[in-house]
């Protein structure tokens, strides 16, 4: 398939005349672009934990719908045998990425309407389907909304710099930090669009930049020390970026350097929005300080993808995954609710309230 | 030769007994320690071109030591026929990398000793040869002061942060920015000193990790998005980076991302000092905006090393070799004539004027 397709199908999606799961492959991105049909246990076990398919949302959409592929494939039994070989790939498609709180949430949403019912397997099969395409729809119904909130906040021409990839590829459709750009291409506006390569794993160069252009978006690729010199210039009119974990304050934790680009966009008058799914913020961790950030590999920074070591022996390396940047550098969050400003955590309670009105 | 031993040696030295420009070969680090001794203008106009020997102080003292080395291969002739040569080796050499200022700087210097002498070819050479040594004395005693000078600015076990590599790497001896690092290592200091690997091409990573390694510091690698989380964390006291150029009002020209450490470091309260020899200040160019910045190729960002595409093809690519940091960024500037504080134009006129009288 050529590069322009890939918006014209989502990254996570059913194929419903056989009963697969399809993904695009981003280990092989950007040089290839390579669908996958998937439908055993081993099959979908794989692709998610070699990150074939990756970022929180996709994950949980791929899992919700590649448990009913795999189940749908079972004979006729009893209900009792039936379940309990539900309960066993639930846990054997949970263990291929344990710490991925979308995987195993939406996993009991998909085990909890087997809990619930009390009917034929043929009938269980079919709810089953019909609750892995609601998980579905909600991700896209998500990001949309967090698309239509952010294009609010940017007009036609903008330069928009981002961060690692909170894109279409880490969701159904859409994505988040990059779901107003893929709306405004929608209605026919241009944007002119900085992708920070993000390393060391490079999902700016490899990812953002790749839905971008494909999206016919007038991407520029930056090392990540080259958004001060972009910024300077005035070719940046707004930051956006996605997150993986907000406290109650407004303070967030994202992908590695997302604090750095916070205070470049402060100090040069830039306004910087973090797109926000609800369910990313975490009422019960109270500030920044709670969340405890992840250390990776030295060779993911002394090793570029592992062919060539640039770095000599004997240097420390320091790999944080994300990194938490201050509610005081935030200009507002983009929720599928609404838009956030400070004091963050009065808005945040006032969401969520509506959410439980 | 082991790791250690880089620093018992320059950088560029001259091999009295052979007759040779010897210089350690930046392109096979960090991976391996090779020294090469050259004698021919091609092998030495190679070295330079193809970068085995990089950093403005290293390149002009390596072409003076250099263009000794081969004209005292000379056989005797008339003066005449001698001058004519040395001309056409001086500009040979010279072509090697024709928009290193200190290239030609030394190089004129070396044929201002020939136009001035009126000597048999012999007697000539011994005068090359000595000032083509003092060059390499100058650059030992600016990189040694401003190593004096930056160290009274620090403290036993601080932590330094620095971008790209101004070391001794790129000097004779000590370097600029990692000078204060290596004269408190000669008298039993301890510094934990961590280094920006500096995309695209990762001078940090490559070069400054391996020197500072090599010198026994507690070196810690990080990749450039990583300097915010770093600094937050209390681990930086003190910024040290080298300058390209810098501007009569204290605007300098360094390395890309320089800026952006600048921002973080006046962010997070930590003193930001710029190391640069006297010659590096441009008391004609008036601010920053008169620095043409040079725009690299795409490749370097899009391809690691060359060696695998990281980015998808479509993509444009903004790469430029340096930035402008603002002069309201920078706490002092280090040089061998001592440390100059804002107002920056009136200290660099008086530095200038000591210099004069």
């Amino acid at each position: 398939m050529n590069k322009e397709s890939i918006l014209s199908r989502d990254t996570v999606t059913m194929d419903e005349a056989t009963k697969e799961l399809v993904i695009i492959d981003q280990t092989r991105l950007p040089g290839e672009t390579v669908m996958l049909s998937l439908s055993s246990a081993e099959d979908i076990y794989e692709a998610i934990y070699k990150l074939r398919v990756r970022g929180a949302p996709a994950i949980g959409v791929a899992a919700a719908i590649g448990i009913y592929c795999v189940i749908s494939r079972l004979e006729d039994m009893p209900r009792a045998d039936f379940d309990a070989e539900f309960a066993r790939i639930k846990d054997y498609l949970v263990s291929s990425r344990p710490t991925a709180v979308n995987l195993s949430w939406a996993l009991e949403r998909m085990h909890n309407v087997v809990k619930k019912s009390d009917c034929t397997t043929a009938e269980l099969k079919e709810l089953l389907r019909a609750e892995a395409l609601k998980i579905r729809d909600e991700d896209i119904a998500v990001c949309r909304a967090i698309g239509e909130n952010g294009l609010t906040l940017i007009k036609d021409g903008d330069g928009i710099l981002t961060h690692c990839n909170a894109g279409q590829l880490a969701t159904t459709r859409y994505g988040t930090a990059l779901a107003p750009i893929h709306l405004g291409r929608e209605q026919g506006m241009n944007f002119r669009v900085f992708t920070d390569e993000t390393r060391p794993l490079l999902q700016g160069a490899r990812l953002s930049a790749y839905e971008m252009v494909a999206d016919g978006v007038d991407t520029t690729l930056i090392c990540d020390n080259m958004a001060s010199s972009v910024m300077k210039k005035g070719w940046v009119q707004a930051v956006f970026v996605g997150c993986d974990r907000v406290a109650a304050n407004g303070d967030t934790a994202n992908k590695i350097g997302t604090s750095g680009v916070a205070i470049l966009a402060k100090h040069y008058g830039i306004p910087f929005y973090v797109c926000a799914p609800m369910s990313t913020i975490d009422m019960d961790c109270p500030t920044g300080d709670e969340i405890e950030i992840e250390l990776r590999p030295d060779h993911e920074v002394t090793e570029m993808w592992y062919e060539k070591r640039m770095a000599p022996e004997g240097v420390k390396v320091y790999n944080p995954a994300f990194d938490v940047t201050d509610k005081e550098l935030i200009t507002a969050f983009v929720t599928e609710k609404g838009i956030v400003r400070a004091p963050f955590a009065e808005g945040f309670k006032k969401l969520f309230g509506e959410e439980r009105a």
